[in-house]
Order: structure tokens, then sequence, then C-alpha cells
């Protein structure tokens, strides 16, 4: 077990909190950090320099004047601050996308900005737990030799995303849509392979802590954000962290139940919100009610999907009825979080999202019958643009916060 | 906004870590306080030396021979460690229970140990705001003068456990079996009569704590309680902390549905687990099969739930049924439960459990139907014979946790 100096102590987190300020905020003045972290004036500035010193914070060309709340001037205005910020090249990591036979690569740099990626369309619904690691060793091989000269170190991690249902802490994909087999332990492997950390989340989970870093979206307190598309996913934020549980597997909204002997779901079970508002749930449904070309319905693509939207909005009511009714199944599913969890803000996206017009209105009615008022106080439902690189950006952002930790243990660790 | 000096930012968690341990884990020696706060021994010689000279710890008579895991004696055997251990009389608070015609209230030492208590049979569902305000006010004056030699200091804080849904954000009760009116605002009037720390919360979130602090029961991790009685409750432990939500009002176990459009909850809606399992439930449902007298049907008695249980065990299947559909509504909510936090342990207790033995089967058959094992993977559900003092017991807990923050807060806020 490590054990920690006494003067070391209070410095670590410290610095680790200025760091995740800056990822979260941006460029910030001294003063600004110290106000957001309660350090002092002069620890904020002795703090800032030995990160400056490390080569990890620099100040920045752009300079601003006071942000207080004195409007009309004061006496800040006029002297501009020097803003500190995040040096982009101090270290880079990998970010992985695996989804429906498509694996995404992208490098983001110290601040967590996407400096490139790249997309390989592979089956990887037949791969198997060698194939997978396998392939997934050479994509990423070869893309840190094509983008070597971003940075004279090696990556410092490599955070996967996955579509699908995963157990962070062992770092095994339980099941995914992308895969035709279950339970592929994969961290362990590519780990003896890159060296650094390598973790792994759903999806879900990483698109919550792009969201979490982003405070044009988060404003603070505890969320979740659900993600509709083949399956139901979630990705929860409790206290500032992803929420995992203590067996990994947690926000499983998608699995919660609408009603017991309800539809089949593809876990197995029956009656899960998954069942009624999945793509594959929607498109099995729609097959009984219209005539569909006979094609791959256990994984509908896009274009189906859209095809029965775009149906469902020139005026085919009973298909309407399909969305419609997902829409009431995921209000009550909402009943259910917020009745447990009672979270500040609830996001939806997701590719499924194309139909959330025509769900919204039976989602809120939904909501409204499930719950008494005195129990749905508060929390904010918002609709978010469904944006496919939010994930890679979360499993940058999951990889660079895990790196911020470890710097400063190794520091302070004897 | 207050201030710290940046000389006691480290000693002040570091403080209450200490007290917080010894709550938790009672008497223990220098070394063991070090070992599991991560303190190094002349840290912890240094902050146990304060916390005796304020009068809150003292080496207690106790002495032990080594903890460690060296179980046939080695180099500690015969040199015993002297134990430090909460001094009761540092502090006292006082914790009250509000239930359907019953008022209690309790003393708790600083070692979080009931010294004496009463209990007062009251008519609390014909009390108002102002009148229940007028009760407690004359009950809790007359419980201080009367045990007024037990500290020469006023009591440091109020805890109210209150059975049913609370705002422990705002103090204020949303609703209560005990009481007809709903949103009653509670610890403002209060914390102006008696100064101190005045708090509340729902009886299970109370006994949550309770369970906290005793490693008899709580094995680390998160957990959650489960109290079956007139209705059903939870408190949930997350990160070592009850989770009461952004909005004061999480853990609703008992209205997350299990059916939609299913009977009528108390709440005013359908179909939550509370309106098949609660006792009004059961005994709602009962009526519809046997000849019950037409007692109060609304708020049954102990021992109208007994005599159900009764006529259930000697033979009565129809009966037995409804416990057993009880189980099976109860092991799909925790399969919900479980699906979106993934705790380590469940327990499941209150007055409700008498008739546990027949739910259990059914409970865990729900469970596994509901549920794919790869998300059902953990959490222990426990049993927990029912202890009516456990509520008081954790009130009086919260409200130590509470005083120990705030003394050592303002002992470093300039």
């Amino acid at each position: 077990m490590s054990r920690r100096t006494e003067a070391d102590t209070p410095r670590q987190p410290s610095q680790i909190a200025i760091l995740r300020y800056l990822r979260i905020h941006g460029p910030a003045a001294r003063i600004d950090i110290g106000t957001a972290t309660g350090l002092s004036p002069a620890t904020v500035t002795s703090l800032t320099a030995d990160l400056m010193a490390q080569g990890l914070v620099h100040e920045s060309q752009g300079t601003a004047t006071g942000t207080g709340s004195n409007g009309n001037g004061g006496s800040t205005r006029g002297r501009p601050k020097v803003l500190l910020d995040l040096v982009p090249t101090a270290a880079c990591v990998i970010g992985v996308k695996i989804t429906i036979n498509l694996i995404e690569i992208a490098l983001g740099n110290f601040k967590g900005e996407i400096e490139c990626s790249s997309e390989h369309s592979i089956n990887t619904r037949d791969l198997d737990e060698k194939e997978l690691i396998a392939t997934l060793i050479r994509l990423i091989d070869g893309f840190i030799e094509e983008h070597k000269d971003f940075s004279a170190r090696p990556p410092a991690g490599i955070s996967i995303a996955v579509q699908g249902v995963c157990d962070s802490n062992s770092g095994e994909i339980i099941w995914s849509p992308a895969l035709r087999r279950r339970n592929i332990a994969l961290t362990k492997a590519l780990g003896e392979r890159f060296g650094g950390i390598v973790q792994m989340s759903n999806d879900a989970n990483c698109i919550a802590t792009a969201i979490s870093q982003n405070t044009n979206l988060h404003r603070g307190g505890d969320f979740a954000v659900i993600m509709l598309g083949y399956g139901i996913g979630m990705g929860l934020v409790l206290n500032g962290s992803v929420y995992n549980g203590d067996f990994g597997t947690a926000a499983e909204f998608g699995h919660t139940k609408y009603q017991p002997d309800g539809p089949l779901c593809n876990c197995g079970k029956r009656g899960c919100l998954e069942a009624y508002i999945g793509d594959y749930a929607i498109l099995r449904d729609a097959r009984g009610l219209i005539d569909l070309p006979d094609t791959n319905s256990l994984h509908p693509s896009e274009e189906q999907m859209m095809d029965l939207v775009a149906r469902a909005r020139a005026g085919d009511e009973d298909l309407a009825d399909l969305f419609r009714h997902a829409g009431k199944v995921l209000g009550y599913g909402i009943a259910n979080l917020i009745a447990l969890l009672g979270p500040k803000q609830i996001f939806i996206t997701g590719s499924g999202a194309r139909a959330y017009d025509m769900m919204e209105p039976e989602l809120m009615q939904g909501l409204a019958q499930a719950q008494v008022p005195e129990l749905r106080r508060g929390p904010e439902i918002t609709h978010l643009a469904w944006d496919k690189d939010l994930a890679l950006q979360g499993a940058i952002g999951q990889s660079l916060l895990r790196h911020d930790e470890n710097m400063f243990q190794a520091i302070t660790t004897i």
C-alpha cells in the first residue's frame, strides 16, 4: 500500500482540482481558479507555477477583463488578466469507439480536443475475443505510427467506448450489439500491449463524461443522459463522477421494466424499456403493421429507421402510434429514475432521438401519469441533438481525468 | 462565503475523519486509526491530542492486543494498545421520530448511544402544521427539562425521522401517513425555537445511516435499505453518505412502478410497488377475499396485519398468494434498482417484513424473471429483523455527523 508524505497531502488534490477546473471551464485567470477551488491566491500562484514548470499549463495568448458581477466595469476594467490554459501537447491519449461494424480511433490532446481520427468499417459481429483484440492492436498501432509527430511521448492512455453493457471495473464487454460473443475481456490485453492506462466504458457513460465537462450543457448537480438507438443506454453522473456501481454495470436504464411479461428484449427477458423504445423493437413492431423489405431486421440501419419515421410523419397513424407509445414508455421509465435518484437534469440523445418530436408529448404525459408532482419536482428534461462524436470526446475526457490523477499520485507516492 | 486559512485546510477533514472512524468502529488504537484514515502516526498523535484537549476523545479504560492478521500472536502479543474513544458526555443531541399516532423522543450522547427516551401517544393525523410544531416544541421542552442533568450544554442538534416522503433539503414533510396535511415546513420553526442544527429525513434514510455506522451489518460499498410497512420506503447510501438527490426526495422506491394502470397507490397514482406490498394494499386486497371486521382499513394496525399473516400461515392459500405476489412485485422492483444502481448490499426490513419468509421465494423468482444474470451480479439481499429503534438511532447518528462537521468548520472559518 502506498503511503503519502504529510507535506504532499494537501497539494496533490489541489493540483488535480486546478487541472480539472481548466478542463471543464477552459482558459481562466488565477483569481477565478482560486474562487472556484477555494484555494488562496498564494497557493494558486505556487501550484500553477509548479504546473507550468512541469509543462502542463501555460499562460495563454488571450486575455480578458474581470469576469466579476460588476457589469459596468469598476476597478477591474481595462486591467487585462493573464489567462492560464492547459498545454495541448503536454500529453495525448487515444479514444476508441466500437459500434456495430465500425471502429473509430481518435487522438486527443491534453486539452481534450480531438486532433485527428480515423474510421474503419469492420464486420465486428464476426470477431471473437482474440480477433477483436488483434484487430484493435493492429488499428491502434497503425494510428499511432501515422500520428507519431503529434507528441514526443507515447499516448498516456487508451479509453474505449463500447455500445452495450460493460463492466468498467473489470474492463469486460458483457454484451454488445456490435459483437456476437458475450463476456469479452478487453482492457487487460491492450494494457499489456500498449502500457499506460487502458479503460473501457459504455458509450452512454462516455457521453455523460463529455457533458459533465461542457458548461454550456451541464449546470451543476447530478444528471442522467439517456441514449436512444439500437438499444437504450444511460450514463449517470452523481457527485461529479460517472457512477458505475459496485459491480461496474450500473445505469442500465434500458433494462428497467415497463411491464412484467411485456415484449421480449434483446437481453432475453421481457418488458424492458428497450423492448419498446429500441430501434430493433420499433422495427419489429412496424413489421406487424406494414410490408417492409425482408432485410436484416435484427440490426436496422439508419436508412430503415428514417424510412419508418418518414412514413409516420407522412400520416401513417399506426406507425406514429409506435413512436408515441415508445414516448409513453420512456416517460414511465423516467418516472422511476426520478423516484429513485431525482437528478437535476436529464438529457435525451442518441440516433433514436430522430423521432423525439413524435415521442415528447406522450413522454411528458406518461411521466405525469406515473408520478405525483411532489416526486417529479425539478428535473429538466432536455433533448440533445445527436452528435456521434460525443462518445469519443467523452472517452478521451475519461482518459485525461485518470491521467491527471495518476500523474500526481505518482509524485506523492513513496 | 467563508474562507479557510491554508494551515487549517488539511487538519479539518482529518479531524472529522478520526471522529467518524471512532463513531463507526468504536474504541480504536492510534495505529489502527492511522491505517484506516491514511494519516501518518505523527499526525494521528497530534490530532488526537487536539481532540483530547477539546474533551471530545479520551483514552478508554479498555485495552487490546494487536488486531492484525497475525492470529497466533507475534510481536504485538502482550503489548496492550491504548484505545481512544469518544467521550459520551462531550455533546448530546435529540432524536425525534414521528409515526402514525406516536411521537418518540430520545437523547443521544456523543457516542451515538441512546441515553433515554420517551413515547407519546398523540393523534398525529388531527394536527395541522401549527399544532404539530407546537406539540413538538412542548414535548422537546419537557424532555430537555427532564434530562437536563445529562449535559451542561444544551443539545447540539435535533434530528427528526418521519414516516413518509420528506424533502431533506428544505426540511419539509411532503406527505406522511402520520399526517392528514401535506407540505409541512418543520425544521425552520424548530431551529428558530431551539437553535443548533435541526434536520429532518424520512425514517428509511435514518435507518440507512444507522446501518452505515454498524460494521456488523455493513461491509463497505453502496447499499440500499428497503422498509416494508404501511408504505414502502428506501434509504440509499452511495459513496458513504445518504443520498437525497438534488431535490431532497430521492430513494422513493415505493413509488417506482410494477405495472402501468395497476392498483391505486396512496400517492394517487397507479401501479406503484407500494400499492401491492404496503400493509394498506395487502389489507385492501384481503378484504376482497375474506370477511374482515370493518375497522379503519386505511391504517391497519399491527394486530390486523398479524392476523392476516396467521391466517395465511394456517393454510388460507388465497391470503398466502397475496404475500407471495407482494414478494414477486418486490423482486421486480429490486431488479430495477439493481439495473440502475447495482448496490453491493440490499437490506429488507420494517414491520412489513413480518411475512418475509412467505415473500422471499417469489421475490427471488421475480428477480430472476426480471433481470439477466449479467445485470444482477453480486448484490447480497439480506432480511434484517425489524428493530423499531433503528430509525431513532439513525436520526441521532445523522445529527452527530453534522455536529462533527460543524465543529470543525466553525474552528477553521474566519
